[in-house]
C-alpha cells in the first residue's frame, strides 16, 4: 500500500501524484478507517433474520403487509449489493435472497467485506457477538486489521455475574476495565439504551457507586442489565482515567431507547470537564441531531463526530446527511464508521454509500468553484482515514 | 378507473402497462387518498378573510406592512393555482383576488378541487365545520368520496355541553365514541394543542378521570374546551380500545401550541405500549420534526407519517422536505395529507405540491441510479395510495 | 445611490429597470443592512489570535494537531477574501497570514469592508469593544453608516461597577436603559448565554427585581457578570417598555451556552404576552433552530430572524442553511446579518456568502418554474435590506 492509504493503481504512471488524479479517480482505492463495527454473521441466518437486520429499530417479525426491502436501505441492497453477488442492479427481493442462499455467507462476506476497502475495523464485541465474526475474523476476511473496543456496561454486567460484592464494586470496574482494555483501542458507551444522555454527568462519589451497586446487584438476577445511572456515570469516569477514546452512541438505534433522551448536546455538562477535555469523545451516529454534534465538534476540541448507522439507513439521501454533516465541525473532527452489525451487507454499505455520498458533497463544491480539488481529497482522506489514525494512534 | 387508482389515459395504447410510463407521465393521473384534510370554504370569505386563511399561525388581521402573499404559500397560489382561475402564472395578489372574487366560491370549488386528482378526502369535521363543506359535499365537489374522522376533544365538549356528571363521564365518553364512529374511518386528537405531547401517556384509572371530568365540567362554561391531561388521556385510550386509526396532530399549527412541546418523540411512551401496537397511529404534518417521525415510523410498526401542512406552506421548498421525510421511514408507512381548511386552493395545492416535490425527489434518485423507474412509481404509488387504503381499510 | 439601495451601474442604460435586468447582475449592487454586526479589529492580532478568531466554540489556542483553517469558514476565507488581498483563490494559510500581516490591519479593513456593500451596520459594541473599531469608524471604514445597539447585560453590570444599591437598582436600570439608548436602533440581549433561555418569561415584580438584585451586587465582584434570571427579565421586559427592537442571541455561538436550552422556541411564552407583541423581537443566528425560528417568525408578527454568524461558519453550505430559513418565515420578516466580530473576512464573508447562498437558492426557484424574475429580486431586497430599514427604522 501506498504511504496514504491508496491502493496502487497499475493503470497510473508513477510519476502521476494524489494532486494529478481527480477525485472520482482517486477516492475508490482510498483504504478507509471503519471507527465503529461490530462483526458480520458466522453462519447464514434465514430470511426472517435477514430481513429483521436489515430494520434498526422494531424488534421481531415484519409484518407481512410491508417488505423490509421497501426502505432506502432495502433498496440500497438491492442496488449496490445485488451486482456484486453476480446479479443485475435493482435485483428483486426474492431474487437477492435466493442468491445469497444459494452463495452461503462466507461467500457472501468473503465477495462484501473487501469490497469496502476498510483497512482498519473497530469492532464493539458487546452485543451478540457469539453470532458474529471476532474482530481478528472480520479483519482477515475483508483484508484488514480487527481491533477491538470494549463495551463498559459489559464490564459491569460481568462483575455482576461473577458475583462481586457491592463494596469491592467500584475498585473492581477500574481494575477490570484496566484489564479489559490492555489490546482494545477504545471503549463505548451504550448510556444512551439504558439511563439516557439526560444525566447528571458529574463524577458520583464512591459511597454513592457502592449504595448504587448494592441495590443494582441485589436486583440483577442471572442476566444483568446495567441501567443505574450512578452506575454508568461511574463507568464513564472511570474510562475518562484511563485514556483511551470514548465512543458514545448518540441519536437514533433500536425502539429500546427514548431518542428525544438521546441528543449529544446532553453530554455538553460531561464535556466541559476538565478531565474529560484530554480523553477523545466520539459521537457516534448523531442522525438526526448530526448539526448537533457538529457543534460540539467544534466548540470542543476533543470531541469527534460521524453520521454512522444513518448513512446505511437513508440510502439515497446519504449525500444529504453527509453535506449536513459538514458544517459546523472542523474536518480534523468527523469520521467514517458504519455501525453494520451482522449482514455483510452493512459492512460493505457503509463505505459504498460514505464514498458515493462524500464524493458527490464535495464533487460540488469543486464544480462551484467553493472548494479546491487538492483540498477536497485531502478533507476525504482526513474524515475516512487520517483523523482516525490520529486519534485512535493506530 | 383503472384497477391501480390511474385515470385511463386515452392517448396511451391499451398494451402499454405502467412500467412503460415514465413516471412525469403516469404521476398526474394517479388517484390520491388525502388521509387528512377540513373542508373547503362553502361560501366566498372577504379579501381579509382569505389572506388570513392563507397563514397558519397568527390570529387576526395581517398588519399593514406585509402580505400574506409573501410566503412560499402565497407564492405557490400565485404560481399554481392562477392559471386554473384563467390568469397567468405569477399572477399579482390583486388581479388574483379580483378574479376569484369574480368567479365566486362554487366555482373556484368546482376548478380548484377536482384538479387535486384525490379519489379519498379523510375529513377532519373539528374546526369550525359550519363555515365548510362537508364530508359529502366535498366528495362530490371534488369527484372524489368525502369521509369522517371524529375528534376526539369535540366529544368530551359535546357530553360537557349536555351536562354530563363526572360519575358518568368516562363510559360515556366511551359510549359517545363508538356511536360517533359508526360510519367513520379515523380518529383524531388534537393533544398537541391543549396539553402539549409531553404527558404521562398511561392508561389513567376510573377514579382519576372522574375526579378530572368533576373539575372540568364545574369549570366548563357554555363553550367548553376540553385541556385537562387526565381526561385527554382517557381519551385517546377508550379510542385505542375502539381500534381505528388515530391520528395525532404533531408538529407546527397555529400559534396556540408550543411547538417544543408537540414533537412526535413525546409520544414514544404511548407508543410503546402493547395495547397501543395493534391500532395505527398517524402522525400528522410533523415539520420541523418529520426526521423524528420517520424514526418512529421505522422502530414501531403500527406508526405512520405525513408533511402535511407543512408540504403547502413552505411552497418552493416542499421537494426538500418530501426528501427528507423519506430517510428512516419504511416506504409502507408514509402518508399523503393536505390538512387544507378553508380555501380550495389548499385542497388543490396540496396535492399539486406533493406531486411536484415527490416526482422530483424520486426522479433525481432514478437518473443518478440509486432507484429503477419501476421501484419510483411503486413507492410514490404506496406514499400517495396505496398505504392509507390499507391503513383506513377503504 | 437611487431609492432602491442599488449603487447605479454606469453600464446600464438608464431607461432599464430593475424588472429588465437579471438577478445575477443585480444583486452585486444591492447595499445591505448588517442588522447584527460587532467591530473590526482595530489592529492586527498575531497568528494565533487570527486563528481563534475563526472559530467560535472554543476558548483558547488551535491544537496543534489541527488548522482552523480546515473548517467550512477557513475554505471561504482562502476562497473568498485571498482574491480581495491579491492572492489567488484557495492560496494557502501561510500565504494568506503573510500576505495580511504584510498588508496590516488598516489595509486588510479598506478592502474587504467596503467589499461587503453595506449601508448600514448595526453594530453591538458589547464584547471586547475595546479591542475593535467603534460603530462609527466601522461605518466610515466600510463606506456606510455605523449604528448602535446597547446590550442589556452590560448596562447592568456598569451599575454593578457603579456601587448602585439593591433598592435603587429597578428604576437605575430603566434609567439607564434610556439614557443609553438614546441614540441607538436596537437593544441586544444575551441571555442565552448568562441564564438559556429555558426561563419563565414573566415579568417580574419589583421587590423580586430587588431581592435579586441584593444577592447579585453583593457577590458581583469586580468585574461583575449578570447571570441572574430574574434580572434578565427585568431587563428585557424594561426594554420592552422602552419599545426599541429587541435582538436576542439564539442557537449557535461559543462554548459558554448549552445549546439545547437557546433554541428559540423557548421564547414562546415571551412572545405571546401582549405587550411583546407590539415591539420587533430579532432572532438572531438561530442555527441549527432556523426551522424552528421560521415558525415563530410565521406564528408572531412582530418576531423576525435570520442566519447569520451561521453562513460564515458552513460556508460552502450557506446556500443550504439560508433555503432552508425561507420555509415558512414570511419573506417580509427575514433579515441579514454577518455577526462578524474582530477580523474583516468576516464582515465580508458574512455578505458575500449570503449573497451568493440567497441567490443561488432563488435562482433555482425562478429557473424552475416556482417564483418569477421580479418576486425573486423583491424578496433578496426585502430580507438584504428593506425589512431592516423599516423594522428598526433607518
Amino acid at each position: 500500500m501506498t504511504p496514504d492509504g491508496l491502493t496502487p493503481d497499475p493503470g497510473l504512471p508513477d510519476d502521476r501524484t494524489n494532486d494529478d488524479r481527480l477525485l472520482d479517480e482517486w477516492l475508490p482505492g482510498l483504504r478507509l478507517v471503519d471507527h465503529h463495527v461490530h462483526g458480520a454473521f458466522a453462519a447464514s441466518p434465514d430470511r426472517a433474520g435477514f430481513e429483521e437486520s436489515l430494520r434498526e429499530g422494531p424488534h421481531g417479525p415484519v409484518p407481512s403487509w410491508m417488505s423490509a426491502f421497501d426502505s432506502q436501505l432495502g433498496f440500497a441492497v438491492r442496488r449496490w449489493c445485488a451486482p456484486l453477488l453476480g446479479l443485475p442492479a435493482h435485483a428483486s427481493p426474492d431474487a437477492y435472497w435466493r442468491r445469497r442462499a444459494e452463495l452461503g455467507e462466507r461467500e457472501v462476506t468473503g465477495r462484501l467485506l473487501p469490497a469496502a476497502g476498510v483497512e482498519h475495523w473497530l469492532v464493539d464485541t458487546g452485543y451478540q457477538g457469539d453470532r458474529l465474526l471476532t474482530p481478528g475474523a472480520l479483519g482477515e476476511r475483508a483484508g484488514g486489521t480487527g481491533h477491538t473496543v470494549v463495551r463498559l456496561e459489559s464490564l459491569a454486567e460481568q462483575l455482576a455475574a461473577q458475583g462481586t460484592g457491592a463494596d469491592a464494586y467500584p475498585e473492581a470496574f477500574r481494575e477490570l476495565l484496566h484489564a479489559a482494555t490492555r489490546d482494545a483501542v477504545a471503549v463505548k458507551t451504550v448510556a444512551a439504551y439504558r439511563t439516557g444522555l439526560d444525566l447528571d454527568w458529574s463524577r458520583p462519589e464512591p459511597e454513592r457507586v457502592r449504595a448504587a451497586a448494592a441495590r443494582w446487584l441485589a436486583e440483577a438476577g442471572p442476566l444483568p442489565r446495567l441501567a443505574d445511572p450512578v452506575l454508568v456515570r461511574h463507568a464513564v469516569h472511570c474510562a475518562v482515567d484511563r485514556g483511551l477514546p470514548i465512543q458514545f452512541h448518540t441519536g437514533f438505534g433500536d425502539r429500546d431507547l427514548d431518542l428525544h433522551r438521546v441528543n449529544p448536546l446532553l453530554l455538553t455538562g460531561l464535556l466541559r470537564q476538565p478531565r474529560v477535555a484530554a480523553v477523545p469523545v466520539m459521537l457516534l451516529h448523531c442522525y438526526p441531531f448530526h448539526r448537533e454534534a457538529g457543534y460540539l465538534a467544534q466548540a470542543f476540541d476533543q470531541v469527534y463526530c460521524d453520521v454512522g448507522l444513518a448513512v446505511n439507513h437513508v440510502g439515497a439521501r446519504a449525500a444529504a446527511v453527509v453535506a449536513e454533516s459538514m458544517e459546523l465541525a472542523p474536518f480534523a473532527k468527523l469520521l467514517y464508521s458504519s455501525d453494520a452489525w451482522g449482514p455483510a451487507e452493512l459492512h460493505f454499505l457503509g463505505a459504498a454509500l460514505w464514498r458515493r455520498a462524500t464524493a458527490g458533497t464535495v464533487r460540488a463544491w469543486v464544480a462551484a468553484g467553493d472548494w479546491s480539488e487538492p483540498d477536497a481529497r485531502r478533507v476525504v482522506r482526513m474524515i475516512g482515514r487520517d483523523n482516525a489514525l490520529r486519534a485512535y494512534r493506530l
